[in-house]
């Protein structure tokens, strides 16, 4: 299992991604998901996984040696050469599907599931950044301001934070907290989500340097967040006033 | 869709139900799915469906019809004759089996999911409260200490409420709200589950009565608890220290 979360707010990008890995409970291990694609000073491109994990890392390695051009296999088409995040966002879902076709295919005639889904999030030159969400069929959707953020993965259980704690114009430092209680809930319910977690925070501002940071399972910081949560959150409860009909219903 | 929550606490059970039913997103409707399995003074039982309705309305007959013994097909076996809340259990299991052997097969002959799963809760004589959680296959487990709810259907967007809110020595009218709160997490992410919610108290002491009440979609205490709850949230998160990370990433 995996858990990934994108926000593309007015103040820049983050991307979430945690590392735990499993095929069954009993055979797990830690592989990073969130992937550099691009490191130049006119693109930094980056990308989360989810889904089987060969199908992924085939995914990555097409994107970064390149995929044949149609009209002549000699040449190779990157990242490197796409002018908007668009491009790569399609140059990305061609490699899912060309992965599909040949890794997928494989798995499927032994019933395995083969799905592959990416969050791909970066900026080309000096445009805004943009956040796109590629399927397993290689199509895709980008973010946009009505709901700032997308996930992949074990969405379920870390939604509903995203869904009342995200607003597009709130700082990235408030975001990444409310990122952090959303891994904080999806950890507590599934044992496939897991620290160390990687992160990735782009500012709107081209000319700001990018901040990569990985949360260990002994962060101090996150762990202090979660005990902090629970007492909030109880605190929270308590301010709710009583439901009326229970007043009645009080024993005698 | 559906979602359902059981709560067996130290002062009693609490049962909550929603009632959306959908075959498709253009074709949902009504139908009330806490259901009152007994209700004499030596027993009170009540049962929570979720998954196929037409396999969840032929459980429920079967339970208050009776399901023939097996020694002597014109004596039926009801609830009334069940000793103990486990054995109230072992029945409904039965009655899902025998759901799954005729209405199940015709279904699984087209391709279509007749899975069902139950929520039992009440008691028998002047027992405790027991609550169980029946499997499509017609097994169950029991709450216990440790996790003092069960839930089914669209579980897992309120689970983390559940899971930091619930404490098994909480008063009724705090598990309620709790209870509430996941609701709200569900029905704002999944449109398959709805108000009106119906509920049912039962407090420990068997004298007590018991609380029914239906929760419409303009409840006002339901519809304030939801935007309270959203302001507390944030001035929760507001609470918790920024990452130490992003000061010094702060733009210049």
């Amino acid at each position: 299992m995996t858990y990934c979360i994108g926000m593309l707010l007015d103040q820049g990008l983050i991307m979430m991604a945690d590392t735990r890995t499993n095929a069954g409970i009993d055979n797990f291990s830690s592989f990073k998901k969130l992937h550099t694609l691009a490191d130049r000073p006119d693109r930094r491109i980056f990308a989360c996984t989810s889904g089987s994990l060969s199908m992924s890392q085939a995914v990555i390695s097409l994107i970064q040696e390149g995929l044949p051009a149609s009209e002549d296999a000699d040449m190779l088409r990157t990242l490197d050469g796409c002018a908007t995040m668009f491009r790569a966002a399609q140059l990305v879902g061609e490699a899912v599907q060309q992965a599909s076709a040949t890794i997928g295919a494989a798995l499927a005639a032994i019933n395995i599931s083969s799905s592959v889904s990416l969050l791909l999030g970066g900026r080309i030159g000096k445009g805004p950044p943009a956040l796109y969400l590629i399927y397993s069929a290689g199509n895709f959707i980008e973010c946009k301001a009505e709901t700032p953020f997308l996930q992949i993965g074990e969405t379920k259980y870390g939604k509903p934070i995203l869904d009342r704690g995200i607003d597009i114009d709130m700082p990235l430092n408030e975001a990444v907290k409310v990122g952090f209680l959303s891994y904080d809930s999806a950890m507590r319910s599934n044992l496939g989500v897991a620290r160390p977690l990687d992160m990735m925070v782009m500012r709107r501002d081209p000319e700001a340097p990018i901040l990569e940071r990985r949360i260990e399972p002994d962060d101090d910081y996150f762990n202090a967040l979660s005990l902090q949560w629970s007492r909030l959150l109880h605190e929270a409860i308590g301010e709710i006033p009583e439901p009326p009909f229970m007043s009645s219903h009080e024993p005698h």
